[in-house]
């Protein structure tokens, strides 16, 4: 059964990947908005754990639309969540079984609720997994370094394929560095290396 | 590491199990309250599978009031619920790193909120994982059907070591299989007999 993974890199994503692995044909897919090239670090973190890897290119002007409720808001919450279900119903048109994500119990963005979910699955004749929303952030650590070499460090320095990279370098073209850090609160993120 | 997962011999548990039977040592968990001796389904269910398995038993007091719970309500949502945060509680008591459960997404009962998990984790320093919740329906019967050798047929006829038959067998009991079969709608429930 083909099933294709959001992917981002980072631990959450590679997390899994893993747990579906038993189960399904795992493809990891970065999503991107043609921006920058950041999407390769999706492809280095997808070599490294062994996964097939494809990209998906998303419509810029959902990049422009969640970049201006972002500088609104002051804050990157809503336009992440805009860009996340974009990505899934892009991802949702692959010819899979099934489409999963990295999203866990504890994030408070992006979230997919039951009903988003629901519509998904029956606008796509897909399923939609969501293999870690039964995992608190403390699971999820304690899986991740039992089976991940991973990388982590501030947002903006580690080399990510998520969404929050594009967006930064679109503020950042446009508003300068200052508008960046004042919309994105300074937070870690992590890159996988490889299997433990 | 170890992991307890309360079990029913269901369907919806059997999977959990292979879901972490990956990252942890799995024990398969039947919680009863020592009213019948249909826990045995789950211990053959369980070396069905290939898991190690035990029981707990649950605080009779939780079965009496969850019946009463049901009786007044004339539905059975909240006495399950109440007995299914027991047996969680029950459960976390044991000498573990995480404990799960085979709770789905499109379940309506029982439902385990984030600040329940999180308050269960807290104070009995366990990580609680739901790996099914995030998985609806469609996917959860799919996988089932690659994975698992199932019986299928109405509640009531089908053998199974979840809390239902204890409490109905309390109920008939005291008030006769009429009021049963009016507390508890006819649904269908599911028996694991072995791996496909």
């Amino acid at each position: 059964m083909e099933l294709a993974l959001l992917y981002s890199g980072g631990k959450d994503s590679s997390l899994a990947a893993l747990i579906l692995d038993a189960f399904y044909d795992v493809e990891l897919v970065t999503a991107h908005f043609g921006l920058t090239a950041d999407f390769e670090h999706g492809r280095q973190a997808a070599d490294a754990l062994g996964f097939p890897f494809d990209t998906v290119e998303l419509d810029r002007e959902v990049a422009e639309k969640a970049v201006g409720l972002m500088l609104d808001d002051g804050y990157p919450r809503n336009g992440i969540q805009r860009v996340h279900e974009h990505a899934l119903e892009s991802v949702a048109e692959r010819d899979v079984v099934a489409i999963a994500d990295g999203t866990r119990r504890d994030d408070r963005v992006p979230t997919v609720s039951r009903a988003t979910a629901q519509s998904l699955e029956d606008r796509h004749e897909v399923d939609y997994l969501a293999p870690l929303s039964g995992f608190g952030r403390s699971a999820v650590d304690r899986l991740a370094e039992r089976e991940l070499v991973v990388e982590t460090g501030p947002s903006g320095e580690i080399p990510r394929a998520d969404y929050e990279g594009e967006l930064r370098a679109l503020i950042r073209a446009e508003h300068g560095t200052e508008v960046v850090n004042s919309v994105f609160p300074a937070h870690d993120q992590t890159i996988v290396r490889g299997r433990a």
